[in-house]
């Protein structure tokens, strides 16, 4: 009879250090790609004795840094500690060794896991060894949230695409721009702060050739970290001066359909700017570029005709929607998704977990499209 | 040093017996035109001794349901009652006598009144002659809430204008229709029942001639009140069968440029439909027509081009916009707001005021258009 209490007890203390390792991961945000985001705490005698969290691909991960923080007069303390990590330890060799070989050579007996890594090479493995070597291990604390902060992670791993957002800022009657193709601003001061924190946490922003020649965007984050700043231009009929061209703050990458002999591509090459062809140029070949150099989050910021394109294609999995509560009217005004095909108002596609919050003067609606993506290639 | 508890209690009571005549005026939403929402209370030895509401026009005032209800065995505490209304006293005879007078013979020595009536036949004249008779009245208890629940009477009385309200439900990527035209349903169950509402509180509702076309809507609030349904149509090019030509429900008034000949005039005559005839038909000329007719609320629930006709001659003072987390894509889909000549986004018509919440799935954004209203014509 005295057991039920002990055992709400020890989901309460389980559900809160997890809650820590979700903070400590989030740390690294916009930085690990292609890893994920990985934050991992070791308790003993009801304090923490060690914290880490895995800061880029390359450095070692999580449960590495919190073993190795533990102090020498705690050391002795991990042979009743309890770990506590948001993703299943990896059990295979990458660029580090296994961390489940670390926790079993720590000697420590209990292993909590937020969620099972969907990487096959994982995928359960990690916590069959930890228990194969005596470990106890408890999976699926705070469950929802451990996916929620590698959506990105997981999406890229069952589907070999990066995971795209679409951002767009529009009025209460739904323009993104006037009918003149004007459109600073939309949103006030404190969403476009907030879209500079979005864009610091995603590793490209792409826009179309319309939205250089109209906006002339930065793309920058105001952040220390910067996007890949990436523009799909089938022609190459853009302005020579763009500043998207000025590459020293951040990487620019022009993604192109057009001759390899455009007379703008050495001008592009001389300023830093990539440059790379591609015969078909549509959302899919773009993403499975960013997806072959290791890219996890890409944040779409194009006009209507691009983000519907890249909606039909399945290049989009969720929409971060500004909405400034003024009105400007226009029945040509560019409004943030061109043609989809839907002709019937319930075949629209319906957002799932959706959440919405002021941010300054403005709404921001942030919700997942229904899945379209493409299924999973066979492993 | 005793004073100030003293005049916070009494500031809190006042405060919430004022709210009190604020939820039993509301009670009448929709049924008072021309008249304002009033309602009353009268309390002595700290309890509700008398209230009452003003139902509708040629009915008594608040303030007389107010005195009758108070009990024969309460009446000697008349004496040293204090009576609270949300709207001044008038002073004048219209279809009832004054209800200074009432108050007066009542000896009632104390009066809160939540705002001086706008009318320029009352306009502080009630509180004056209550001051007269010697009454203590204090003016101005949740004044900013007493204003609001009376906007449209304020803003009847000072424009000679009905109030125009204009709703609309637009999907996160700012459609109201497919661009096939078809619009059921943008918003959800929720949304809609709060349209019906909506409705039952308004005096019309007005729509063009081609939201008859497309979408034959009914318009009818599904409560016990409907609004008069009124479509603005040039040229009478109307189906024969809308089911807005059904009058058994709800009342519909056509109001056209078409000549008085028109074969489509016996026909919806024959059905109880009204036919006006304005030689200029604008939103101006509509409202006016409607102001004529002692109509305070009037709700705009009809498509982009009217919606920007009626918020460019200032016929709109509020907004209220649906919106459904969902996408449905087009760049010829229909949007709330057509041309409004505006080019630079900073010449976007800020809301004021603005509030949202959700409401089942969707988000409702209310706000105030930025007064465009015609100066106050002469008194």
């Amino acid at each position: 009879m005295r057991s039920a209490p002990v055992v709400e007890e020890t989901a309460t203390l389980d559900a809160q250090y997890m809650g820590h390792c979700l903070e400590l991961a989030a740390r690294a945000k916009g930085c690990t790609a292609p890893n994920p985001l990985v934050g991992c705490v070791i308790v003993a005698e009801g304090r923490v004795i060690g914290e880490g969290f895995h800061p880029k691909a390359g450095e070692p991960h999580a449960e590495v840094f919190a073993l190795r923080s533990v102090s020498e007069s705690d050391r002795p303390l991990l042979s009743k500690a309890t770990l506590y990590v948001n993703l299943e330890p990896c059990n295979h060799y990458g660029r580090t060794p296994p961390c489940t070989e670390a926790i079993i050579a720590a000697g420590i007996p209990k292993v909590v896991v937020g969620m099972i890594d969907p990487n096959p090479q994982v995928a359960g493995a990690g916590v069959e060894r930890l228990r194969s070597a005596g470990i106890e291990v408890t999976v699926g604390v705070r469950e929802a949230e451990c996916q929620r902060l590698n959506e990105a992670f997981v999406h890229r791993v069952r589907y070999q695409r990066p995971f795209g957002i679409l951002k767009y800022a529009m009025t209460l009657d739904g323009k993104i721009a006037s009918s003149a193709g004007h459109s600073l601003w939309v949103s006030g001061e404190a969403a476009r702060a907030m879209v500079h924190q979005l864009r610091s946490e995603c590793d490209a922003v792409i826009v179309g050739g319309n939205t250089v020649r109209l906006d002339n965007p930065l793309l920058t984050s105001r952040h220390e970290r910067n996007p890949l700043r990436v523009v799909m231009s089938r022609t190459l009929d853009l302005p020579s001066d763009a500043s998207l061209w000025e590459t020293t703050t951040a990487p620019t990458l022009v993604i192109t359909a057009a001759a390899p002999q455009h007379p703008l591509i050495p001008q592009l090459q001389a300023r830093g700017v990539e440059v790379v062809h591609l015969e078909s140029l549509t959302p899919t070949t773009v993403m499975a570029q960013l997806y072959q150099r290791g890219m996890m989050t890409v944040l779409w910021e194009c006009g209507g005709s691009l983000a519907a394109a890249a909606i039909a294609e399945g290049m989009v999995q969720k929409v971060w929607a500004f909405i400034a509560p003024k009105i400007i009217g226009g029945s040509n005004a560019p409004a943030p998704v061109a043609d989809l095909g839907l002709t019937k108002m319930n075949e629209a596609l319906c957002l799932e977990d959706v959440s919405w919050q002021t941010v300054g003067e403005d709404i921001l609606v942030v919700g997942y499209l229904p899945s379209r993506s493409p299924a999973p290639s066979p492993q």
